[in-house]
């Protein structure tokens, strides 16, 4: 299977040339060639309060403190660039087929460090690691910049002031807002109460969305305080890796930074767990998220085995495992399902 | 009115060449050529469990038994080819004007038999016969393909083994997941508590979805034991019959197979009535369903006339008839809606 | 930046040529010419009952009344044609950059009259005028159609009998669903219990949906009888400027029909205010709405920040605002964001 120039051209969302952004006076587009980002920031004005940060004497002084109870949950995060394989198998076992595009390429990632940015804490991964808080708690993300273009970490769902929400907002940007290469920033966001559920996170910066679109996403979890934990948490991002965002000659629709079943998650979980699933997306798709030989409650209460993900909706999936065998979770749009958005759940007796 | 090729370009979602599948090495695009399904057929390798099937011993042992008090409901289902108009009236009532385009092509049903498959009931159509059952039910469902491809039915929110999910699973398949042509399979689906809803069943065979965008699909109605029926059920599905799926010059957004108000299902109520709809999607479109003159609880408690639908979800639209005369019901996505999407819901005083 | 005629092939819905409808024969593509609506009007045949109409003598003789103590809100609406400028600071203050692309065009308005159609109340704007009651209410419209094309309201989620639904309906049309040139129509619209909420109006007619694509839509607001008032209420449409609708070179992703941060509504509210925010969406996308620093609870009872909106859904977001600063709210299908779709929401102290 190969796809020449015309193949690719109906790939992905809006087919052909459909746009993603301008940046820096270009217009990129999803099967477009890959835009130079280092050179394109360079072309993009550092907002008066970045340039006038001094950033070794940040944070700011009043940061939020936790609720009397709550801690601060303490996170060293950086970003960086690494080689990623988004078909590691070169297969597609829901097809049975052979996948032989390429599918490598160099990804933006946040990655978890020890204390004090010690070493890093396994492999990159897409998503980013999962913060976590219990309400009454502050998070505290002592971030890092090591790519060569500016990035931020903008949060869902949690509290924070404006100078903490990772947004670039032109002349009025603050600092966390246009984390500069080489620099650390320290965000501190409140997980107060009415702040529970699970939230991505992502790059909010001045080359938004390019960053995002080559991984520059995670999750929060922010759980109600005293509530049990479920027995198994699936952490799921259905989004694409375009040409733009990857250079290959094709675009992919993944979950979690792989394409088609056998790459991406292997999502396991036992007969009488108490299961629970977040599901996002990221990018300009909308998804639904179907589960075989399984059910849940809607939040409206309804009996649903199938739900609507809009872009940075965030869908949380419950149920206790009642059904052991080899079963697929995947989108029901057909088109992305087969370029790649589908996956096993396996689930033990 | 006619389409050249230039016009047809521009039809159906994501426009020119939306991506469908790839199949036996194939990509399928909307308004690209028919596929050959029988010759790629001929392409896919039989799965080791389906070369191993002896179908005449099927079904496998431990089927599972209806709750104490529940019924086996057995239904006997064939896979057929037939002609089908998706503009019988070639008028379009909404915008009164003349549709000219041909509507005609071959097109795969799920037909309802008498028992052991003694003759037809009723016509083919699309969707499918609706399968009831009340909550600790089984549904048996003895399944002919008569069709040169393997096809199969796979349920949406009833409880099953995975032998019995329908699903085409590359080298994991098993018989129910790869029905080959000329074979019959037996499905038994458990409706236990907390299955109770209506859901879509369809095809998810090895050449999924094209036979589904040929017609296999269908409704399941999961009634909650001892709860009353509405006094009127429409069961309603937004799809497309794209060029890809039926060799025409052209793509139509259908409800029910058909296209444009005047050919779409004639609902009907009288005031007073209970009245339930079913609305689910099928393909790679996200629609919205709108009912004039009428509004309903959704299912978070909102008062909402008017509801997002995406593929494979099911939306459940439930109210007492209040409001005699003639309505619209159409999806608001307005391309769509001018593409055939809308009917006449008429109201008895 | 400039947007030659292959750089605007990409932009919005669908990509190049996306199909919108089909009008008198002539197919209207989301990028292609602005269609002479005054020509194809003129191939529509009118309507029997429209032809038959005593204009002079309408309203109909039995017109729904108030329920006891309710009133009757009456509202004088004129849909007119004014010059409108969708980017007029030709800034994006979220990027920080020019916009330079002309922007302005001759957009259709509903229009707020004193009694009697005496004088405008204040300037044209997108939406029109909201027109608001409280439950066991009617609002009675008097339109008057200064345009020169027939055109409508059509109401969601209140009750009225078919007569006075605005919609275009082919040879059954209504009078009120065919507002010729220089006509006044009177409707009455019944706001019983259950139809509480925020509903848009949109026009219907028979050229359906260019008018709309124009600017021809509002929001009802129907209060629960005896209900509070939120301090601050925002009323918001995601929508679409295309090409065809505006004759300009490119197309923008609108709110309220201006794009990007800076034109786009400026909201505003101060801590401890009780904030409603409602949202619809019209045209053929599907929006998600995201504000930045705030999370509010889905119909559901889900604590969200980010909610999915399909063409003509509604979306109604209610907080206690708590979070002082400059804040975005946006789209977040980044395509959209980066078309126009954003502003700012301003939170004092």
């Amino acid at each position: 299977m190969s796809f020449g120039p015309v193949d690719r051209r109906s790939f992905l969302s809006g087919g052909a040339g459909a746009f993603i952004c301008t940046l820096a006076g270009q217009k990129i587009v999803s099967d477009g060639p890959e835009p130079d980002l280092v050179a394109l920031s360079g072309g993009i004005e550092v907002p008066p309060k970045v340039r006038a940060a001094k950033w070794r004497q940040l944070p700011i002084a009043a940061e939020p403190e936790p609720a009397p109870g709550g801690q601060k949950r303490e996170y060293w995060i950086v970003a960086t660039q690494a080689r990623w394989n988004i078909v590691p198998t070169k297969r597609d076992e829901m097809m049975n087929k052979k996948i032989s595009d390429k599918a490598k390429f160099s990804g933006y990632f946040y990655r978890e460090y020890t204390e004090n940015f010690g070493a890093p804490k396994g492999r990159v991964s897409m998503p980013g690691p999962v913060l976590e808080a219990e309400t009454g708690d502050t998070i505290v993300v002592n971030f890092r910049n090591d790519l060569k273009v500016p990035v931020t970490m903008h949060p869902h769902g949690v509290h924070y002031t404006p100078e903490m929400d990772g947004a670039y907002k032109g002349k009025h940007t603050d600092p966390g807002g246009f984390v500069q290469p080489g620099k650390t920033f320290r965000y501190v966001w409140d997980c107060r109460e009415g702040t529970e559920g699970v939230w991505p996170y992502h790059d909010h910066g001045p080359l938004d969305p390019m960053p995002l679109y080559k991984g520059l996403f995670g999750f929060l979890n922010i759980r109600k305080k005293g509530e049990p934990r479920p027995d198994v948490e699936h952490y799921l991002v259905f989004h694409s890796l375009l040409t733009a965002s990857t250079g290959l000659a094709r675009g992919f629709q993944c979950i979690n930074g792989r394409a088609y079943t056998g790459n991406t998650p292997e999502l396991r979980a036992k007969v009488g767990q108490r299961v629970a699933q977040y599901v996002t997306a990221m990018g300009n798709d909308f998804h639904t998220y179907h589960l075989h030989g399984h059910r849940w409650k809607s939040a409206g209460g309804r009996v649903v085995d199938n739900e609507t993900v809009g872009p940075a909706d965030m869908l949380t999936v419950e149920f206790v495992e009642d059904n052991p065998g080899r079963w697929f979770y995947h989108c029901h749009v057909f088109s992305h399902l087969h370029e790649g958005m589908s996956g096993w759940y396996i689930v033990e007796p």
